[in-house]
């Protein structure tokens, strides 16, 4: 089952069932709402309500309670650059505003000069969960979706910790849908292609099935420290190729296209569009 | 003026203003809902509703859509220290899930044995900014509350970034109400003396003056990232005092009481209590 959050031509949003070409309306007024109701799933599949007509993709989840990104987190990447495999993952935050929809544009901040690309496979939260055993947070996951972690370089560095280069406001597609386990090989430990591109060509390309921390393992540790609710997400990481790392540095530009695609789970692809200077009166 | 998130019997919550002993109603639920309705500050000021019966506090906010919380920020603690003052501000996040009231207990889990305090003047946002200017920053301000970003040490530094130790369900006292920057000497930029006490014992001690990055500072440079919204608290980083530095190194233990006190602020005293061991069951 696909599961949408669908910009409508009145400036509100709707869940849908994404059947085919068909929005199918879940009665609710997006993917978070709908995950918060118990049963969702079955009303979900049973659903046969109107038929929706998008105006855009809105972030498969537009207000997260939370949202917990993954630092390094995959096997051959790690191994590649001759560090030791973690034993913890590394945990970092981004707030909802910094989402945007699938197909949206990327702000490009007048106060950056490095932003960069991390194509990352997110989980979507369907339960409340906390400490949860083995088969609890397999329940948990909701599913999946394609997220984009665009990352400020420059002020990702400014201090000892990352989260100010993680947070810039409408700088992370999320979407198109989610998927859930039952559709994917692997289910909960999903084995798909990631692959990021950048003006067609391919920057990141990685197997799921490489994470270190799999996302039952995430739902697990992260649930240990915190309540996960419906609705929350984790940005399971990204492997190589970022363009930071690269000999050029490489960044987004105006105008360049960032495209981030997982087999099975579609594609986001934003143009990054610089934000005029006039939006950046009153700096400090 | 002094606003408070006030639990009533009947298990909900309701934004009051605190005169003396009398809490009067606000008609909203709690402070959050208050600092999202435009004019909040006259109708507060102005209201003359019922008297509420209270059954404790609630965090202030007890949903903050963001809570920015700031590193090393004061300056005699940097400078004793032998460092150098910082360019920028360091930040990193604390879930809403943290957060409890002013006189709630503090749940020590079972997975940390290095259970840490950090006592923080915390800035509650009352309008949307971003890009603020100087007038507009000051102006988005509504008012200064008590917090303790209470720290598992050893989860803190398992991994680069400090979020898995920042985060714990139920560990941190926000409260008990908030002060608008009228009734604070230094206003917006207040000069209140921070005082943190374990069992009795003063532990912490300093003037908000002595921040590197005031209140104001703080509004202007996280919303140059993100949209500040009513409700969001920017937590403005602790002094020296805590245990994790001391020779030999000290933590809460159950049955610890954390007070954190700040003059024109209240006072927030919060028991420490173990959870039991069963309630960890299925931690990997």
């Amino acid at each position: 089952m696909r599961l949408a959050t669908i910009r409508t031509s009145d400036g509100r949003t709707r869940a849908v069932r994404v059947d085919g070409d068909a929005l199918v309306d879940l009665g609710a007024a997006d993917v978070g709402e709908l995950l918060a109701r118990p049963g969702w799933a079955e009303r979900a599949a049973r659903a046969d309500g109107d038929a929706v007509e998008s105006a855009g993709f809105a972030p498969v989840v537009p207000r997260p309670g939370k949202i917990v990104c993954i630092g390094l987190n995959y096997r051959t990447h790690i191994l590649e650059m001759g560090r030791e495999l973690p034993r913890y993952p590394t945990l970092f935050a981004k707030y909802a505003e910094a989402l945007i929809g699938a197909y949206d544009e990327i702000r490009l901040p007048p106060e950056s000069g490095q932003v960069d690309w991390e194509a990352e496979l997110a989980v979507v939260i369907g339960g409340r969960v906390r400490r949860a055993g083995e088969a609890e947070a397999e329940a948990a996951i909701a599913g999946f979706a394609v997220l984009n972690d665009v990352t400020m370089r420059d002020w990702q560095y400014r201090s000892p910790v990352w989260l100010q280069g993680k947070t810039w406001e409408a700088s992370t597609p999320f979407g198109p849908y989610l998927v859930t386990p039952d559709e994917l090989p692997g289910g909960t430990r999903p084995s798909l292609t990631l692959t990021g591109y950048v003006d067609g060509e391919v920057v990141q390309r990685a197997d799921t099935s490489d994470l270190v921390f799999d996302p039952v393992a995430l739902v697990r540790y992260v649930s240990t420290i915190v309540t996960l609710n419906p609705g929350d997400v984790i940005a399971t990481g990204t492997p190589g190729g970022v363009g930071h790392a690269r000999e050029p540095a490489r960044y987004l530009t105006d105008g360049s296209v960032l495209a981030t695609e997982i087999t099975g789970l579609g594609r986001a692809e934003s143009k990054a569009v610089a934000e005029k200077p006039a939006a950046a009166e009153g700096v400090s």
